[in-house]
């Protein structure tokens, strides 16, 4: 099953289930759910199975799948051979660095992610999105996969300079406005296994910029559930953004960045293309 | 005026203005209202004024005035002589150091703070929070004063060990469950000059362990909220934590960490005191 946010053509936020090329509007249908009480039981959704879509993909605007997820937690340095990137002769971290984003840093598949005024160094990084389903606090590896209600594809983008700015954290380059996306939709995880083996793959301009598999994880999924339930009760809804590959704009020699046109695609296995374009912050 | 949120004793969640010992229920009386639309505009608070109070303070549990901010935003280093605390030979930095929170890793007024059963480095950070009243993007210094529905004392403590797990950034150690502690309630601008000179003393058993004035701030607040708003635009309700002086317990001589039964206090001027016990988190 994939479920996607959008906004109405009519106006409002709905969200719903994708049947080929549109959408059956759950929301409409079930005004005393909520897209979190869905996503804790995906047999909610399936209620409207065989109903025709009320919206062809082409006429709603495509939000972030959780648009208001209680949080939004990013995973920093992931695969096995991205530490080596940063030159710095660090050995590889024994945890995972992690930071929060604000929901309004992401668009859904086919909005313009902005480069603002104060930086030519927007940057891309192609990910793989967990979403809770089911919260908990403490949980254990060897049942983690129960609590997870899907995944999504995201470029969790940032502006670079600006991540550097403070003494420690990377929160002010990691949360411009709009400077990252997360979709086209999330897939249930009786669809396609969270924990399986993933790929994740990054374009701009259809020219390949990042490629691995999660069988290069440093800390695999159900481990960090387990280690982020240890000190936070995770909530339905919450968004884990797992890490990138290498091969980001500022890892290549010479650094590359975004600029207006460009086209970044990321792609993960059994979920689709997350596409945007990039412009020009609007003045 | 003072604002408080808070359990009622009835069952349910609310916000009511501070009438000397009481609660006025103003969530219960404006239905229509939530705490974000009378902080976004304080005189909705004022037309019931002169109402007796509903609850003794002593009747009901405090929470952190903000529950559910939209975001918490926190400031790394932020006194003057914070930053040699650290040893590491490093310059001032030129900007603050950011960081978010989760609500969950904060508990109200008189609420009891968890030391994890995972670390015996519980640590209390003493600070000044700002609590916003009227959102906006890239807010000038000049204007920022207006931006700012009022303030609160914050305990923004952390588990030490834990803040150093990751190769950036310190998200696991300051969100675990019921680590901090924010209130006891609002004080609303035009009480206590969110940009005047305002005192924080922390103490822990009666003994003062930290006390700094924002006359030593490295980052002024009018100069946060231009900063921070920036990158995101800034919400009403976003709560922002603006940073410690020094003497926290892990830069003492030798560190001392925080103990079931210890007594934290944290006080600023014009706002109150926030007051709350350690415990081992329960099994």
């Amino acid at each position: 099953m994939r479920i996607a946010s959008f906004e109405r053509p009519t106006g409002g936020v709905g969200y719903g289930r994708i049947e080929g090329a549109g959408i059956v509007d759950l929301g409409a249908r079930r005004g005393d759910d909520t897209l979190l009480e869905v996503l804790a039981e995906p047999a909610r959704a399936e209620e409207a199975a065989g109903a025709p879509a009320d919206y062809g993909l082409d006429e709603v605007v495509l939000l972030p799948p959780i648009p208001r997820p209680p949080r939004i937690l990013c995973v920093g340095v992931n695969y096995l051979d991205r530490n080596a990137e940063y030159r710095d002769g660090s050995e590889a971290p024994r945890y995972p660095s992690l930071f929060m984003r604000a929901p309004a840093s992401f668009v859904g598949h086919g909005g313009a992610i902005w480069r603002p005024p104060e930086s030519d160094q927007l940057d891309y990084e192609g990910e793989i999105a967990l979403v809770i389903g089911r919260g908990g606090r403490r949980i254990p590896r060897e049942r983690a996969g129960a609590h997870i209600a899907g995944i999504t594809c995201c470029n969790e983008g940032g502006v670079r300079d600006w991540i550097r700015h403070g003494k420690f954290n990377v929160t002010q380059g990691k949360n411009f406005d709009r400077s990252g996306a997360m979709g086209p939709w999330l897939v249930s995880a009786d669809e396609v296994d969270p924990l399986g083996t993933l790929a994740v793959d990054t374009r701009v301009n259809d020219e390949a910029r990042q490629h691995d598999t999660t069988d290069h994880l440093a800390f695999p999924f159900d481990f960090l559930l387990h280690y982020i339930s240890t000190f936070t009760t995770l909530e339905c809804g919450d968004v884990i953004s797992t890490g990138t590959p290498r091969g980001a704009g500022i890892h290549r020699d010479p650094p590359v960045f975004l600029a207006p046109g460009d086209v970044v695609e990321v792609e993960v296995s059994g979920v689709g293309t997350l596409r945007n374009v990039v412009v020009d912050e609007p003045a």
